[in-house]
């Protein structure tokens, strides 16, 4: 079958070479099993993406559409006798226009490197997962990936107008413009973000960037008890405040950061509640947020102006998946609740570390309602990886328990489907095997994933 | 046919009094010729609207959802033999999570009604379409309705979290939760947001609030070009100002408020920007547009932090389609452009107005590149309507050729439908009907309309 596509494709697009290929057979779910791919596939423009899928639609071979490989949900994670569509060589950045505050990138452009070729106008792209040194726009994407600022700036579909996308046929599809406003048609362009590579492969969008902030401020606070700190993040709400980032982290975090590095945290706080403003009134946003916080019980919060300074007090923040990875394998969760039920979350998933007897520790975007709890695992044995899941499994079931959502930011992919009948009835799966079957009448696109 | 229906219904459900049926025959789009309907069927509950559905899919009959009638795009125009289903007796709000910011309402509720229910704990709902204080959120949502607050708020699809939804054959769907971020599976609150009734009938929606500013500031800035103008426009967005509101007006326009109601309004000006600025530093920020304005060449420049002085300068702005339709019958066109692109979007409308005779009043929200060209009918004969039509083709023209889009916030309907092949290309057309089949295979549900 891959004579055929070698004739039609350059020679450095279609490997084989077994050690080649086995660095793209998984993305970033230890929990799931990985396939052996037929090949890696890696086009460098749309046409060669076009001929790609007319191929796999007439041989009927699998594709499994591929960024950097930093998802935590499987969705990328290679299908037995697959292709792997790697999209890392498409990285141009076709159009910049600063003054309407639009950028078009091919799939394969990092998300940093997005934010980099725009700075320089005053601008930035606000989606910002934690993985956006190397995670790809198409990526981002394909998950509608979140990150800390979403809490100002929303989700990534937030922040696309258009998108050219190749079908399961090899057709292409332009959806949406350039416009902020458009309501010509269905819009196609907000069915395939979060689409998990079901439903067509993206190969470039038009962004939508945002002015950067005249400046910014950043707040910290501690808490001796969960329920305090809960209040704390609703009363910050009911005030008016936009902060631009909004976070939390527990106690078993805040004690993972301080054995990495010391950085006198209070190793008995509860709860962190930390984050930033931005624009002309940061400063005053700051120090309310830090009002709020002292009202409602925190033993210490502060506020700074300072960028550096407030680079600091973000800093354990930053380093809570690393901390948390270095003192173990770990094993990501990501769940969303109604904002007011997190300190509920929270008190559940102290009960599921007790039963299970694995350590959890949870950060995450306090402002959304969504978190992840970081399962430490003791090795990586079935046995200890099927505690994980059994873990994750109760978070799930948490997470639902309180009108949540098994899935805020990281996507189904594989790890969850099983979980998703749960919070989705026979209804919704089957109009979205409907629209699936729609785009894609013989299910080569990635299937078993996404929904 | 009906005989069945109405042993399934209440009988104040199911109307034939042709009198009565004439009201809900047409919708404010008075280029849309409105067919003789079956029957008006007023559900007051989602079991009935399934009911209905259920009857209507066994039957083939024709649906067409609808709900108070103020879209100008013909969506919700009666087609023969159809049953017009009215969803203006579902107006029970469900649920009030004022913490959460969160509220469930069913379709019939008027938009104006959500911001009432949830003024006194401090939160508002963002979308207000000129229409908020008839227009209902069934409505709103089908047509993903814009508004003068979108430019800092979003549109309609940005302020819901879930959806309940009566399919084709009578199921119920329901899509989205309580939280803010969610990821599990497609989006399909955001398919069926925007799809203007030809996917499904939507009964409830629960929507995202936001907390109320606690200050607002308004300014108001004339200028005797719009290229001046139009720079002034982009120098405010450079500037990292987050208007709240950010309108124009053109010269027909304020000449048309002026005759309607005496405001001292420079007669001689070519555009008219006002807006408004909210949150903690709101008076900082509209003073600060303000300096833009004047930089950029504005003849009179002003703002204020006074509420009832603020209300003052917005009203030309409120009455303009008011002041326009009474000097004359009005179509009230609508498209879009990327925002830099007004000025030569203006001149464009300039000539059309010249070349066809009509006068042209044009009005919009800037910030967004959204404007609605007033179309002044001499008189509502035939000889007038067709030229409307053809000033109407040559404005959707002029958007596209500016890489726009003919439609930003008032829909497809039947109206622009002939348009739409001029801007979404055969592929898009095509994966559009694919989608319409796979949740309406036998096409009952708003046949010819939306793409």
């Amino acid at each position: 079958m891959l004579t055929e596509l070698r004739k039609q494709l350059p020679a450095e697009a279609v490997v084989t070479d077994s050690d080649v290929v086995e660095g793209y057979r998984r993305d970033s779910a230890d929990l799931v099993a990985a396939g052996t791919p037929l090949a890696l596939l890696r086009p460098s423009n749309t046409t060669e993406v076009q001929t790609i899928m007319a191929w796999a639609s007439a041989t009927g071979t699998i594709v499994v559409p591929r960024g950097a490989g930093t998802g935590l949900s499987g969705g990328a994670t290679a299908i037995d006798g697959c292709v792997i569509v790697s999209m890392e060589r498409m990285t141009i950045i076709r159009n910049f226009d600063p003054t309407n505050g639009t950028v078009t990138v091919e799939a394969g452009v990092i998300n940093a490197d997005v934010g980099r070729a725009v700075a320089d106008r005053g601008l930035f792209y606000p989606p910002d997962p934690g993985s956006f040194e190397v995670s790809t726009i198409g990526g981002n994407l394909a998950t509608n990936a979140g990150g800390m600022r979403c809490v100002k700036y929303g989700v990534t579909r937030n922040s696309v107008l258009g998108l050219e996308v190749v079908l399961a046929d090899g057709r292409l599809l332009r959806t949406g413009g350039k416009t902020i406003k458009n309501v010509a048609g269905l819009d196609l362009t907000q069915l395939f973000v979060g689409s998990e590579g079901v439903l067509g492969i993206i190969t470039a969008a038009t962004l939508r960037l945002r002015p950067t902030p005249v400046a910014t401020a950043t707040f910290v606070a501690s808490f001796a008890d969960l329920e305090a700190g809960g209040e704390a993040l609703n009363a910050i709400f009911a005030s008016g405040a936009t902060p631009s980032m909004l976070e939390i982290m527990d106690n078993a975090t805040i004690n993972a950061v301080e054995n990495h590095q010391r950085m006198d945290l209070d190793r008995n706080a509860a709860l962190l509640i930390l984050g930033q403003t931005d624009g002309s009134d940061a400063e005053r946003q700051a120090d309310e947020i830090v009002d709020v916080c002292e009202k409602h019980g925190a033993e210490l919060a502060m506020a700074t102006s300072d960028p550096q300074e407030g680079e600091m007090l973000m800093r354990p923040r930053r380093l809570a998946g690393w901390a948390t990875m270095e003192q173990s394998p770990t094993v990501i969760e990501d769940v969303g609740v109604p904002r007011t039920r997190l300190p509920e979350l929270l008190g559940k998933i102290a009960k599921i570390s007790a039963d299970t007897g694995l350590s959890i520790a949870t950060v995450g975007h306090a402002g959304d309602g969504n978190v992840h709890p970081m399962l430490q695992l003791p090795d990586l044995s079935d046995a200890s990886r099927a505690r994980a899941m059994e873990a994750a499994d109760q978070i799930c079931a948490a997470a639902l328990e309180l009108d949540g959502t098994i899935t805020g930011e990281h996507g189904i992919g594989e790890l969850k489907r099983h979980w998703l009948p749960n919070q989705l009835d026979e209804v919704s799966l089957d109009v979205q095997a409907s629209v699936k079957r729609s785009l894609d009448p013989s299910g080569i696109l990635n299937p078993g994933r996404g929904f």
